[in-house]
C-alpha cells in the first residue's frame, strides 16, 4: 500500500517533519512518502495563501496518480483543495483537519483546536461546520505564532503549551486538536504537559487513509466526485487542462 | 463609482453576456466593466475547475486594485475564491451565489436553485449552508446542460424553463435562483413563463456591490480579512507572491 | 421609482431623521418619502409595543398601495408586521433588521448587534434565526438607552460608542449592526470611532428595496404571500377588513 | 384556579366549541371560561389576519388581568401575540401550537401537523422552529378547507380524515397535531379513524396552563417578559397605552 | 387515574421525597405512588450508573403494567431507559428532564439547568438536544454535590442556592431547571431566594403524565414504539425475555 | 496491540462472523478477538433489546480490562452503552455506527444507511445526530429482515441488495453504510452489485480502534469520562457495583 502525504506549502523542512510524523504511525505494510508543493506560498496563513496552495496540491495528486499512489494525505489544517483532489484521485484523499476532528470526536464530548495565527481560526470553524464537527469543536484558539516560527522561535514550545492549557480550561474540552501540520512533532510533549489527549492531524490522516485503503474504500466513480470533465485550460495554468 | 465584474472562466463571450446583464441594472452613477480570467478553465463544472479558476480571479482583483476599482462581482455561481478576494481588495467583493440567495430570501419563504450539471449541485448546497441560506434554499435542481451549451443547444431555453417549472412545483418554492452566470439573459423570459420571481445572481450581485459602495461599507482592515501577510511565492505562481 | 419608508412608531422627529438617512443613499432615480404611523406607541421597546405598531404599519402599506408606491422599508429593528405587509403590498417590503443583517454578512465572518434596551435583545436574536443569520450574528448588546433618549440624553453618543467598542471586542466581530432606526445618524461617527464597518438598517433596507425594484423582483402572486383572503372585520379594527 | 381561553377571532360559535373542548379536560378545581376577541377578523387565514387579531388578544388579556385570571390559553394555531401577552399577564400564557407540539413530542419520534389552508403552513413551520420542535415536526399538511367551513362543509370531516391519513403515511409520523382550534371537536373521531394519537391544541394548552398554575410557575418579573414600559399611545389604538 | 413514579436508583429515602413532591401537585382524581428500583446503583452519577439503572426501570414498568398503571414518571434527570420504557408501557411515560425542560420553555426565552456533579452535565446537554430544547437551554451548571449528600451535607441548600444564582446571572436566563430529582423539595425555597421561576422535573412530569392521560393520549401501537418483538433472553437477564 | 470486538447480543454464530470480518482488515501487529455477551437478547431489534444488551456489554468491557485489552469495538449498530463503556475502559471504545458513519463521510457528500427492521431506523437517525453526521446521513432504509434471518432467509442477500440500490437512488448518495453487524460479510458483494462504496462498521471500527491505539490516544482521565465513582449496587445487578 502506497500513501503519499502532500505538504501544500513549499517549505521542504516542513515536509521532512511531516514525513517523520506520518511514518511513525504507519503500519508495516505501508510505503509512505511526503512531497513538497512545487508552487505557491512557503506557509499558509490567509485565505489567499490557502487558495494559491491548491494548484500545487492538485499537481502533486496528478503526479501521484501517475506513480500509482493508493491514497493521499493533505497536510495543511485548511484542507486546501480537498474536493478537487477527491475528483482527481482514484483512491481516498483525506485532509488533516477532517481526520483530526473526527479522531478527536471518538475521545470525549469535545475538543479545542489550537492554531497558529488568529486570522486562520475562521477557516478552522468553517471546516468544523462542513465536517459536521461543530458540536464537538468547543473552541478555536490561536497562539499567534507564524507557521515558520514554530521551529525557530525559542519560546514556541512554551507558548503553544500555554495556549493548549488555556484552551482546555476555557472550553472544558476533553482533547486538543493541533491546528497546524507544523506542530506535529510537539504532540507527545503536549499530551504529557496538559494531561489530555492531543491529536495531530498528520498522524490521524495517515492512519485514516491507511484504514480506507485497507477496507478497499474509495469514492464512487459517478456523481459529484467523478473525474472532472476534460477541457482545455489557458494561460499560466494551461498544463492543468485535462482535455 | 467603479464596479468590476470578474468572469472566473476564460470564455470571452460569456464575459460579454455578463457585462450586458450587469450593465442593465447598474445605476447611472456607476461605471461598470467586466473582465475575463486570464488563466484557467473555459467553464466551471467541477470542484477541480473551480479551484483552478481562483488564481485567475485573484489576478483580476489585483489588477482591479491597481485600476482603482471600488467593488467587485465574482460572476460564477460557485463564488470561487471569495474569501481570498476579500482579503486582497480594499472595497467589497460579492459572489453571485451569495447575492442571489440573499436577494431571493427577501421574496418569500424559500427558493429553488436551478443549475447546469448535477455534479455542481453539492457546491450550491454548501454555499447555501455557509451563507445561512439553508432554510430558504428548498432544493437544487440540475438541467444537465453543460455551461457552454447554454447558448448553443437549440433546446436550452426549453430545457431550462422546464427545469424551473419542475423545481418550483417539487419544492413548493416562491422563487427561482439561477445557478449559473450563463443563464443571466434568460431571467426575464423565465419569470414570464414560470410566474414566480426569478433571480439572476449577476444583476443581484452588481446591485449589492453598488449598494455597499454607496453606504461606504467595506471589510474591516483588521482580523481575518486584513491583507494577506506578505511572502515570497515560488514556482509557476511566483508572481502571486506579495513579499 | 417610488420608495416609502414606514416609521412604525408615532414620533414624527424620528421619521424626519429616518427620511434624511434613507435619502442620503438613495439613487438619483428614486423618489423617496417617509411616513409616520398614525396609531400605536411613540417608540417600540417591548413585544407589546411591537405587536401594537403593526396595525399602523399595515395602514401605511394600504395607503402606499393607493399612492402607487413601488417598494417599502419598515424602519424599526423588530421588523414589525413584515409577513403581513408582504401579503398586502404588490412590490417588495424589506425590514431594516433583515437588510442590515444580510448586508453585514457580506463584510466578514460576523457582526455584533448594538441595540437600545436589553429587553429587546431577544427579538433581535429571534430575527437573526429566522433570517438564517444566526451564524453571522455573534452577539446582541444593549446600551440600555430608551429609544426616545437617543437624541436627548447628552451622553447618548458616548454610551453607544462604548457599547459598540465592547461588542466588537467581546464578540471578535468584523462589523456592527445598529439595532435601532433612531441610531441611523450615528453611523458615520461610529465607524470612525470604532474602526470597523457599521451598518445602519435604514440605509441598507432603502438600497435593498431599490435594488429589488430595479431588478423587477416582487413576491410571487400565489401561495403564502398572495393577497390576504377578503373578509369583514369587526370592532375597533373594522376598517382593516378587506371584504 | 381560573383559566381563560381566548379565541383570537371574532366568531362566537367557535368560542363555544373551544370552551366545550377545553372544559372537557380541565380538572375539577379549575374554573374555565372562553372569550371572543372584540375586534379583528372572523377567522385567521393569513399573516394579515393573524397580525390584526393581536390587538383583540391583548385586549382580552388586559380584561382578564382585571378579572383575576390565573392563566390563559391562546386558541389559534398561529399563537398570535404570544410574546406580548406574556409581558402583559402575571400568570402563564400558552399558545395552542406550542402546547400541541410539545405534547405530541412526548408520544414518539415525530408528528404531522394537519392545517386548514396551505398558505398557513409556513406559519406552523416557523412556530415549530421557534419552539425547538423542528426535529419532531415531520410535515405540515393542508386540507384546503377555510376555517369557517370546518363545520358547514358537509364533506369536512371526510376531507380532514383523509388529510390526516395521508400525512401520517407520507411523513411516517407517530401522531397528528391538529392545526386549527376549529378542529378540536374532531379529535376523538380522527384518533379512531387513523389509529394514531391525535393532539388537539385547545385541550393540550388548557392542561398545560393548569399544570403551570398548579406548580406556581409564572414568568420572571424582570427582563424580556417584564411588564411593558408605560407609554402614551395615539390614534385608533390610544386605549392600549399603558402610560 | 393511576400514575406511578419510578425512582431509577435504589435509595428508598429518595423515593419517599419524590413521592411527596409528586403528590403535592397531582390532581384529586389521580392515584399516585412511587416505587424504588429493585436493582442497580443507589444514585446515578455517571453514564455507567445510568446505563445500569435501566433494567430496574424496565422491571418497574413491567410490574406497573401488571398493576394497571395508566402512566409513568421516570424520576432521574438522565431520563434513563425512556425509549425502552415507552415500548413496554401501554400508557405514557415521561422523563423528568424532558418534562422540566418543556415546562420551562413556556416561561421565557431560556433556562439554566443546575445539576449535581459536573460529570453529568454532558448528559443534560445531550437530552436538551434530543428534546429540541437546545435553544432554550442556555447553560448547565454543576454544584458539585453528590446526589446522596443533597440532604446530608449541612451546606447543601446554600451551595445549591448560590449555584442557581450564578447560573441565572451567567446565562441571563428566565428560569432554573433543577437537574436532579433529589432537589425537588428545594424548589419553593430556591424560587423565593433567586426570584425567577424554578422548575422541578418531578412535579412537571407528574402533571405532564396526568395531562396526557386526561387527553387519552398514548403512543401509537405501531412503528418504532410498538411492543418489543418477543424473544428469549439468557444469562443474568433471562427474566427480561418477552418470548 | 490487543483489540476486542464485543458482540452485544448473545448469538455466538454472529460473534464468529464479526470476528472474521474484523480479522480480515486488522494489521499484522494486532491481536484481535471477539466475545459474545453473556446476558441479554439474542438480537437487538428494539430500544428494549438495546437497553438490556448494555449490562452484557459492560460486563465484557470489565473482563477486557482485566485481560489487558487495549481497545474495544462495540459491534451492534445501535452502539449500545458506548458512553458507559468509555468510562469503564482505559483505552478507546468505538461503536460500529460512529465508525461507519465517520468513515463514509470521507468518501463523498453523503451516505444512506441500510438497516434491518424499520423500527430501528429512529435509533440510527439519533446516532447520526449525536455524532454530527446528520448532514452526511441522507436517509435510513429498512429491508425489514430480522437480524437472525440475515443468514437463514434464502432471499436475504437479494433483498438487501435491492434495499441498497433503492437507497442510493432515492437519496442520491455516494455510499452505503450497513446498519447491522450481521451484514458485515455482504460488504464486498454489495459493493460490486451497487457500484458505490459500501461501509461495514465492524471493519471500520476495528481500524479506527487500531488507529487510535497506534496514536496512543485514549480518553482524558478526568471529567465526564473518568472512571465511574465507586458505589455499592444491589439486587440482580449487585456484581456491577464498583464500590
Amino acid at each position: 500500500m502506497r500513501i503519499r502525504v502532500v505538504n501544500p506549502n513549499t517549505t521542504r523542512a516542513m515536509t521532512d517533519l511531516i514525513e517523520r510524523c506520518a511514518g511513525a504511525v504507519a503500519g508495516p505494510g505501508t510505503r509512505l512518502d511526503a512531497v513538497t508543493a512545487t508552487m505557491g506560498p512557503p506557509s499558509i496563513e490567509s485565505h489567499y495563501d490557502e487558495a494559491l496552495s491548491v494548484p500545487g496540491v492538485l499537481d502533486a495528486i496528478r503526479r501521484g496518480e501517475a506513480d500509482g499512489v493508493d491514497g493521499y494525505v493533505l497536510a495543511c489544517f485548511g484542507d486546501p483543495g480537498l474536493d478537487a483532489a477527491r475528483e482527481l484521485a482514484a483512491g481516498p484523499v483525506v485532509g488533516i483537519a477532517e481526520a483530526a476532528m473526527r479522531t478527536a470526536a471518538h475521545l470525549g464530548r469535545g475538543f479545542s483546536v489550537v492554531t497558529t495565527l488568529g486570522r486562520t481560526a475562521g477557516r478552522a470553524a468553517d471546516l468544523a461546520d462542513r465536517y459536521g464537527m461543530r458540536r464537538f469543536c468547543l473552541g478555536v484558539h490561536a497562539c499567534e505564532l507564524p507557521v515558520l516560527s514554530l521551529h525557530t522561535d525559542p519560546d514556541a514550545r512554551k507558548i503553544i503549551t500555554e495556549a493548549c492549557r488555556t484552551a482546555v480550561e476555557t472550553d472544558g474540552s476533553d482533547a486538543v486538536v493541533l491546528g497546524c501540520a507544523g506542530m506535529a512533532d510537539l504532540c507527545a510533549h503536549l499530551r504529557e504537559e496538559i494531561g489530555v489527549p492531543v491529536v495531530d492531524g498528520v498522524a490521524a490522516a495517515t492512519l485514516t487513509v491507511q484504514s480506507l485503503v485497507a477496507q478497499g474504500l474509495r469514492k464512487s466513480g459517478r456523481g459529484e466526485f467523478a473525474s472532472p470533465p476534460p477541457k482545455e485550460y489557458v494561460g499560466l495554468l494551461r498544463d492543468f487542462g485535462t482535455g
